[in-house]
C-alpha cells in the first residue's frame, strides 16, 4: 500500500472535538465584540504582493507565502532574469499575489479602498486565518487564526478603555484569570528624551524589565555595556526605582518627565485611562508596566498586553494605538487603536486548565439503534420527532450487531441511546439508555419530550 | 495621492452587512448538520501538491493555485530546467504546496491519514473556502466557500435519505422553496448497456434532457448526429417516452432494464429511497430526473441536485454516492455519499427574494450619545448596565455634535439612541429615541430593563 498522505509542515488538521472547542473560543470572542458595537468584515486570503510587501520589515517579507501566477508564468520574464543569482527579483516577476500575513495590513487596505462606504469611527472585528513561512515549532504554526478588533478614525481614549473592557469581558466569559498590562509609547519616548538617548528606547525597556530579577547594580552595568552614558544612567536611576500603586507610579513619572512635553502627554493619557477604570471596575487585574514595549515600531500611544495568571505562556492578547495605519495606502492622519486575541494560545491555556468541560453542556445528543427493516419506519418516525425538538439525533445507518452500534455511540459521546425493537413497537414505547450512568428504562413515546427536554 | 489599493481579481471583500448575512447562511446549515449527528472537521488551506494533482482532471490541475517554495526556491533546480519551454515541469520543482481546490479531496486525505482515530461510519461536515484559478465572471469567484456534508464507511441507503432530509431541513429553515432532483448512476449505466452504447452515456442524458423542449423527432435526429446507431435509438425510444409519477416511471424503467443487472440494482435503490420518503414526508418537492448526470466521472449510485423554484439560477446544492473516494490515497473499498451546499448561490437567491429581513430580528442594539466629561461617568455606567443585559451597545467615543453622532447611529442601523444630559442626570433618567419610529421619551434607569427586554 502507498504511504499515508500527509499535510505541509506547520499546518494542522482539526478533529471534530478540536473544531468545536475552537468555535467555542471564536464564538465567545465574537459575541463580546458585537456586544460593544463592533462589526465583522472579511478580506480575501490572497492580497496583491504590492499590498503586503514592505509592511513587515525585511524579515517579514521573506515570511510571506507567494502564489505562482497561473498559466504561462514565465511568458513576460526576460531570458536573462531566469537565473539562480536572481531569485528574489524573479519571484516578484512570477508571483503577483501572496497569502495575508496578518489582519492589520488587509484592514488598512480595506479602509482606504472602501473609505466612501465607511462611516467613521469604524469599529470592526475580523476573525480569519493568516499564513507565515516561519520555521514551525511547538506552538508556532504556518497557518493560524487571528481575532482582531480595532476602531479607526477616533482619537478618544474611551476607545482604549472600551478595548480593555472587551479584554476583561472575553476572559471573564472564558473563566480565565488574566493580568492586563498597560504602557504608553509617549512615556517611553519621554524617558529616553529626558535621558538624552532617544535612539536607545529598546535597551532602556529591557533594562527596566530586569530590575526585579537582577537588581539595580547589574542593570546599570548592562546599560553601560550597551553604550548608555553615565550622565544618561544618572537620569534613568529614578525610573528604575519607581514603585507603588498606579497613582504613585504616575506621580513619580510626572516629576521625572516634567521637561518632556511628549512624556507628560503620555502621563495624562494614562491618568485618563486609569481614571475610567477606577469608576467602572473590571474583573481582571490591570497594571501599569513601564517595561511593556511591544510593537514599538508602529504604536504611538497606548500599549496593551494580556497574560494568563494561571498558566505560564506568552501573551494571549495584545495591541495598542497607531496614529497612521492607513498612511501607507495614501490616506494619512487617521488614528486607530486595536487589540488581537491569540486564539491558539487561549486554546492551549483552556486545555491545560481542563476548562473545556463548559462546552459539554451544549445540549443533548442521542443515537437510535437500527434493528432492521421491520422496525425501521417506527424508528425513522421517532428520529423525526426527536430532531423536531431540536435535539441532535441520528439512527445507525445499518442493522449491524448491537455491540458495534453501541461502540459507535460510545465513541461519539452521545448522551442517550434509544432502542425500539419488536416489544417496544407493540406498546408505542422506547427503551432509553443513559450513556453516562448506564441506566436504562422504558418510556412511552409521549413521555420522550419531558424526558429529553425536561 | 497614490491610487487606491485593490484586491486580486476574482476575490472579494465582505462588508459587515454581507458577513452577517453569510454567517446566517453558514449557521443555519451548520445547525442542521449537527441536528443530524454530523461533526465538523477543518483542514489546512495549503495541501501538498502531490495530494491535489491528478484528482480533478488535466483542466483541474491548471486551476490549482501553487505556492512558491520559501527561501532559495531555485536551489535544487538543475540549470537546464530553467527554461521557458519547461514551465509545467519547472512549476512542480519550485512549488510543493497548493491551495485546496475543493473539500472532497482534503476529506479523503484526512480520512486515510487519520483512519486509526476515526470511528466509522464517519459523518463529517466541513465549511471552508476553496480557491480556483478560473477566469472570474458574474457569480464565479477565485475564492469561495463550500459547505460539504458526507458520510463515509456505510453503504446503507438510509444515508442518502438522511442527506435528502438535511437538504429539506436547510431550505425550509431558510424559507426557500426548492425542487430536489434524484437520479442513479446505475440506472444511467443500465440504459446505455441495454442500448449497447456504454460509451455514450453523456450524449444519452443530454438527449433525454431535451425531449420536452424540442420533441422526440428532433432528439432522435440529434442522437444520430452523435453517432448513435438506429438499433440503439430503437432501444432508447421507450426511455424517451417515460412519464407519470415516480412509481410509474420506475415501473416502466424496470421493464426496459430487465436485462441489465446493474440497471435493476439502480431501480431497487431508487425504490428503497423513494419508499423512505413516502413514509416520512418532506416539505420540498422531490422528483426522479433521468437527465441528471452531474459528476458522472465519480458518482456510482445516487445523484442529487437541488434547484430553486423561485429564482432561475444553477443548482444550489448537489452531490451523490461514490464507491471509492479514499482509494486514490491507498485505502480502497470505502463507500461514501455526500452533498455540497453552494453558499454563494444561496446568498444570491435570498438576496434577490429579499429574504434577509429575518436577520434583523437578531436582538436590539443601541448607541448612547456622548455629551462630554461631565455626564461621562453616568453614561459609562449606563452602558455597562445595558451590556450586562446582553444588549449590543456603544457610546460615541467623542463628544461630537449631536448631528454627527445621530448620523453615525443612523448608518449603523441601531434600534435606539439613548441620551442622558444634565437634566436626565438630575432625575436618574434617560431619554430613549426609537430610530425607526422616531418616537422619543424619558424613562427612569430602573425602567430600562423592561423597556429594552420586555
Amino acid at each position: 500500500m502507498a504511504s499515508r498522505p500527509s499535510i505541509p509542515k506547520g499546518t494542522r488538521d482539526f478533529s471534530p472535538e478540536e473544531v468545536i472547542r475552537r468555535e467555542f473560543i471564536f464564538d465567545t470572542i465574537k459575541k463580546i465584540f458585537r456586544l460593544y458595537g463592533y462589526q465583522p468584515i472579511e478580506t480575501p486570503a490572497m492580497e496583491n504582493l504590492s499590498t503586503l510587501l514592505g509592511k513587515y520589515g525585511e524579515e517579514g517579507d521573506k515570511l510571506i507565502f507567494r502564489i505562482l501566477n497561473s498559466g504561462e508564468f514565465l511568458a513576460d520574464v526576460p531570458g536573462e532574469s531566469l537565473s539562480k543569482n536572481n531569485q528574489s527579483a524573479l519571484s516578484s516577476m512570477i508571483c503577483e499575489k501572496g497569502l495575508r500575513y496578518d489582519l492589520t495590513v488587509p484592514f488598512a487596505r480595506y479602509v482606504v479602498q472602501h473609505r466612501d462606504e465607511i462611516v467613521f469611527p469604524f469599529k470592526r472585528y475580523q476573525i480569519q486565518p493568516v499564513w507565515r513561512a516561519d520555521r514551525p515549532q511547538k506552538g508556532r504554526y504556518r497557518e493560524f487564526f487571528q481575532c482582531d478588533v480595532d476602531v479607526i478614525g477616533s482619537e478618544s481614549l474611551l476607545n482604549e478603555y472600551e478595548l480593555i473592557r472587551i479584554i476583561d469581558s472575553v476572559f471573564s466569559r472564558l473563566k480565565l484569570s488574566v493580568l492586563i498590562k498597560i504602557n504608553n509609547r509617549k512615556v517611553l519616548a519621554g524617558i529616553a528624551e529626558v535621558a538624552g538617548i532617544t535612539d536607545k528606547l529598546t535597551d532602556i525597556t529591557v533594562a527596566i524589565d530586569k530590575i526585579e530579577k537582577i537588581g539595580e547594580a547589574a542593570v546599570i552595568e548592562e546599560m553601560k555595556t550597551k553604550g548608555i552614558s553615565d550622565a544618561a544612567i544618572t537620569k534613568l536611576k529614578p525610573v528604575l526605582n519607581i514603585s507603588g500603586n498606579t497613582t504613585q507610579k504616575l506621580g513619580a513619572l510626572e516629576e521625572i518627565l516634567k521637561s518632556s512635553e511628549n512624556g507628560l502627554k503620555g502621563i495624562n493619557e494614562l491618568k485618563t485611562l486609569f481614571g475610567y477604570m477606577e469608576n467602572n471596575s473590571l474583573i481582571s487585574e490591570v497594571e501599569l508596566d513601564l517595561t511593556l514595549a511591544r510593537g514599538l515600531n508602529y504604536y504611538t500611544g497606548a500599549i496593551i498586553e494580556v497574560k494568563s495568571t494561571e498558566v505560564s505562556i506568552g501573551s494571549i492578547c495584545g495591541g495598542g494605538r497607531y496614529d497612521d495605519l492607513t498612511g501607507i495606502f495614501g490616506m494619512p492622519g487617521v488614528s486607530g487603536v486595536g487589540v488581537s486575541f491569540g486564539a491558539d494560545r487561549i486554546y492551549d491555556v483552556l486545555q491545560s486548565l481542563n476548562r473545556f468541560d463548559v462546552i459539554k453542556n451544549q445540549g443533548v445528543s442521542l443515537m437510535i439503534v437500527n434493528f432492521g427493516e421491520k422496525e425501521l419506519s417506527y424508528n425513522l418516525n421517532l428520529l423525526t420527532i426527536i430532531q423536531n425538538m431540536g435535539i441532535n439525533a441520528e439512527i445507525f445507518p445499518e442493522p449491524a450487531k448491537i455491540k458495534k452500534q453501541m461502540s459507535y455511540a460510545d465513541a461519539k459521546k452521545v448522551n442517550y441511546v434509544l432502542m425500539a425493537g419488536e416489544d417496544e413497537l407493540k406498546n408505542n414505547e422506547v427503551s432509553v439508555k443513559n450513556m453516562i450512568s448506564g441506566d436504562q428504562k422504558k418510556i412511552s413515546v409521549d413521555e420522550l419530550y419531558t424526558f429529553l427536554k425536561g
